[in-house]
């Protein structure tokens, strides 16, 4: 009856934490339950075992006895909903962790994942150099309206919650851009997400198996 | 102390229901909940007044005494978790009817508003005919493997959930294009969203609203 994840066996990223198995393992970090990995090579997850447990052919999903999810946004909610750490005790401000849970992967992040697309998916293309520009100001755009949320405060709404987990994690997609450096108020906002234990921890369980072997040199 | 949402004064799609207040305005017909509507016009979502409401200056907000929340995902979940009819009784089929809420928006529409991007933002673009197949094509994937968990299913797990109210909202936006009508199992899908009495109610108020005066001739 043991919490089960899956992972990539090798993460693209090579360890910088950015595949979403990283967002499940904070949350479960925050809420001190213990889990096991399992890991899939890219065949494997497009193999029928694991399209039944997950209709999209990715990772992470979570199993728990007879419950099995996916979507790291509502794996997350459900350990933020039935363990201590994630979501305020006020009934209203549980909703607006939850409305930022939200922001994070349909405001932010889908001007993000564009990014991907401009540079790797049609990194090739003749229009790549000219487009990445237009990428990157909806992106600014976006942060720009965050940051006028965000201001001094040091999390976007009280304590630290469930919607501060999804933003840091999604935010953290923009560093190896440098745009998320051009906004000093974000950057250390994701500082401080990544300051905390519970991701330290997280990113090191992932970092485990995503090192690069040393080399035998 | 009764619900009012925000809504654009005269929507850019003149009445088809794909403004976002539609998700929302469905979600309280199918729970039966009366709401109050307050129009805003361009300049007025982005003065401060509506940005303390929305960080993001868009529409539907959403406010009930002194709770305000944002986030179309985030006000269905609040409505689906007071009242009966959007959520069910089940642990397991509730935590999987919020993973399809997350689907929708951050693995279905995601390449979905791709679509908007290389039509409108970047319609003047010399690169725009030549993306628009890649980009039909990277939503056409995704509707594969939404047609392969579906199947002849009804809805998306058991009986008709928010997620499905998510789901059949943003494959809507896929209608004008043509792609939607590609798979026919997916176009059953959304008429069976369409033909609920809540739906219809839903989109008869924002049409009211949106759709053009009569010709004068």
């Amino acid at each position: 009856m043991g919490i089960v994840i899956t992972a990539f066996e090798r993460s693209p990223d090579g360890g910088k934490g950015l595949a979403r198995d990283t967002r499940v393992r904070w949350a479960l970090e925050e809420t001190g339950q213990p889990y096991d990995v399992r890991l899939l090579s890219f065949p494997a997850m497009k193999a029928p075992a694991h399209l039944a447990l997950h209709p999209f052919g990715q990772i992470p999903t979570y199993e728990e006895g007879d419950l099995a999810l996916f979507e790291t946004g509502s794996i997350v909610f459900h350990l933020a909903e039935r363990h201590a750490g994630l979501f305020p005790q006020d009934a209203n401000a549980r909703a607006r962790a939850i409305t930022w849970m939200f922001a994070a992967v349909n405001t932010i992040e889908p001007p993000i994942l564009d990014l991907v697309i401009v540079r790797i998916h049609e990194g090739d293309k003749p229009w790549a150099a000219e487009r990445l520009p237009l990428v990157a100001d909806r992106i600014r755009g976006r942060l720009k309206q965050l940051v006028a949320h965000l201001g001094d405060s040091e999390w976007l709404d009280g304590d630290f919650s469930a919607g501060d987990l999804m933003m840091v994690s999604v935010l953290l997609r923009l560093r190896p851009s440098g745009i998320l450096d051009e906004f000093p108020c974000l950057a250390a906002y994701v500082a401080r997400g990544e300051a905390r234990p519970a991701y330290q921890r997280a990113f090191a369980a992932q970092l485990a198996i995503n090192a690069a072997p040393p080399s035998a040199g």
